[in-house]
């Protein structure tokens, strides 16, 4: 693959991903959306079949990693991909995540316009916060509508945050990294795409709980600077303080599952 | 093909669509439905799997495209079909979609009457409409039951709600038309109608929400003249000042999508 | 294949369909199930895969019909399989049906035990029904347990209730018929068993609504016989007044889809 | 494949399934995870998940079995497994499910303490229960959380509680079995990870209401013995007298299951 393949690849490919993954939190979450209050079930198939449509379109031209986490198990895997291309996937990722993102606020503008002027939801404006939820969130840090562009904990400790990032991603890289090992061939290509979107919804409903499974640095990073840059009525904070878990625990899991792979399976 | 598989198929295969998407949008709305109120997630599996069994089922006679959008992507895109084929494949859709709804009313007839003459939802005959649900129908010019012949907008605003079926359709067909460059060479066939099947699952979910995701013009106009033909008691208003947006927006979104194709896959 | 396999496969594989298939709807219906309440999406998924365990297992024995309707459109299809073995594989697929409800009342004794001994569900024993549940449900000569068994319909009136099972077989048969067809030759087989269980689930969650789509009539028949047969407490009437709709609209629906894919597709 | 790599493909094999199918247990049981309520839907796809997940990523290594009773059958069936690594397996199913469970205590680690110290779900400490749920769950010797961990009866009848066991394991190891024998010669590999875990949501849908479908006697039991060893607050009894039935009923069904095979198939 080129890198101008590589490049274009992914930041399509990601855009797709978080175009849909932020979408249907967009959805289930704001006020005049049809979907509104749709369960966990829709957040966790919508991002899984969000992960399937951009990996179905993006593996043609870049083979569709659109996570940095997973470029880095793919360059730690023994045979892996070259390192001098790691750069041109994250670039990628980042750009494309952040296009997605602007997308969102694009489909879901009027939405996001009722949602936000709505004083039920984020309090009279210029006055402190008089509901619960606005309250909680100026407490967490966390604007009124930012889970719909990156993750947050619901407990907020460190080490539990990482530690449930690191797990839910070494269980989304050994089945990546297993694919083509399977007896008949097929893991790779479309049925693969489909298998790790089923793994990705998967990850969401078991292991999503505590922190919303970001498994994905560009996922988390590339929304909450859209976020922070969007003119968005009463957003609030953009809870910058928790940006370095999404990345620090998907590449921790990534790193850790390469070694697994490496000595049991490779 | 030849221009009578490919008008059979595709008149046969959006029957089948607008049949099972339609159907799933009566189930979930009438009154005496054992499936009322089962909520966005029946919706959107249920259009997703009425894409599944329509395209599986008139693929081997033209393709199934089963959607003008995609005939037109098909056409624009590099060595695409032919352009004097493309009318064979829209009347095909046109008439097809105008079938499938008119099965969805003789499939849910009861439930037709009984919901169209019950007071609460359309109010007393004749009279002013009395339940918020009635007077915000007739203020949209909008029936009862437009919503299940026909799509139509959450917060209506031209620019918006043509923006999100752009948005839609690009997703769409960028799958569509990636299909068949995967490395295993299985884009295409069975596996692929399961693949655009959940792909329109995924575009539902993430990107329903603020219009009801068209991203099909036959979708809409077809059921659309069927909902002002029908002999339907209390139907109101066919919302005909929306119409042009769910036909513009995929129209614009599949034209788009056939040159970022060209530029970047081809 | 020998007659013998046929009519252990339809045996094994129509009583697998029906112990999953009537086995979600107790799991949704009946008291003390952890799964009541679950809703209609999980009925429509439950008889899907349901469909797809069933498939999966007796295809290689008999091809996995497991449906008289099946059947009839394969015997009526042109190069179809043998007249001589319909009898065959309707033995079969009814042995099985009764079976399948028997394994189900099994299954779920005790939970059968606490909803059928509850007045709040049945009335008071020996005396006139007491809630609008039991009165309704005497009123349409159907037990209160009787939709785990049969199909039953919401608004009664015949010629709707056949029509909605006759438009729903099609949509089946059609969907059999044409596998096998497509480009890559995968409809049968694997995936096949997949494609068809999904279409069943498009058909359960799109024209379910109406009759609660029996499309196959051992389905009904069966389950219906051993109801009537179960010696389970206040069980109420076996509803044989709509017995034959699910058997005629099927077979109706078979024949006319053999019809549209003789002259359309073969 | 070598004892070692059967060992270490069980192991990390049934980890992954423990850890995504208790996993999804806590995610909609806690308090304070995002998942709260989400239903039965949830935990049957999450189970079934959990499957595929597992079965993918371990398959190369060691086929995959995961559990106990499908190994029993394997080696029942006709040329089937040797039947000196029959205790490989069983060593590796039930280590991976210990190791499984103790993630899903780390994972959802903040979650736990904030469930287990709540006074309204456990009663307060030290003092009689005071809620129903509370003296229910006490009653029974089961504490408040052994459901994340194991299996439980809602009607506590042996015979009936061992039967459903039986019957769901049939269910499955035919399925199991089975795989290979498809015409297209697909039912092993990729695609038979899918079509595996799509019966275990169907088993979970259908048969999974009155015992939670343990149908794998090592998903019980590793759990059940990491509830009873790791320092949970208010955590209440591990519910032994149970123990015996998820393990001698999967393990009887799945000779039932062989002895069909056998005879039927073979």
């Amino acid at each position: 693959m080129s890198s101008s393949d590589i490049f274009i690849g992914e930041t399509i490919g990601t855009a797709i991903l978080i175009l849909l993954g932020g979408g249907v939190c967009a959805a289930v979450t704001l006020k005049a959306s049809k979907a509104r209050n749709a369960g966990w079930l829709a957040i966790t198939f919508g991002w899984g079949f969000a992960v399937l449509t951009a990996v179905y379109t993006s593996a043609p031209l870049s083979g569709a990693h659109l996570n940095p986490a997973v470029t880095l198990a793919l360059a730690l895997k023994k045979d892996g991909i070259s390192w001098s291309d790691v750069p041109i996937y994250w670039g990628g990722q980042l750009l494309g995540a952040m296009i997605g993102a602007t997308l969102v606020w694009i489909a879901y503008y009027g939405q996001f316009q009722a949602h936000l002027t709505d004083k039920e939801i984020v309090g009279a404006p210029g006055a402190q916060a008089t509901t619960a939820k606005a309250v909680e969130a100026q407490e967490k840090g966390a604007g009124p509508v930012l889970g719909i562009f990156s993750t947050g904990p619901e407990v907020r400790v460190a080490w539990q945050n990482v530690a449930t990032e690191v797990i839910g991603t070494i269980v989304l890289v050994l089945a990546v990294l297993t694919q083509g090992l399977n007896g008949d061939g097929k893991g790779l290509g479309t049925l693969g795409a489909l298998i790790t979107a089923l793994v990705v919804v998967s990850i969401g409903l078991s292991l999503g709980g505590p922190t919303g499974y970001a498994i994905n640095p560009a996922r988390d990073l590339g929304p909450r600077i859209v976020h922070a840059l969007l003119p968005l009525p009463n957003k609030g904070g953009s809870d910058w303080a928790y940006a370095w878990v999404p990345i620090a625990g998907p590449l921790i899991g990534a790193a850790i599952a390469a070694g697994i792979y490496n000595i049991a399976f490779a």
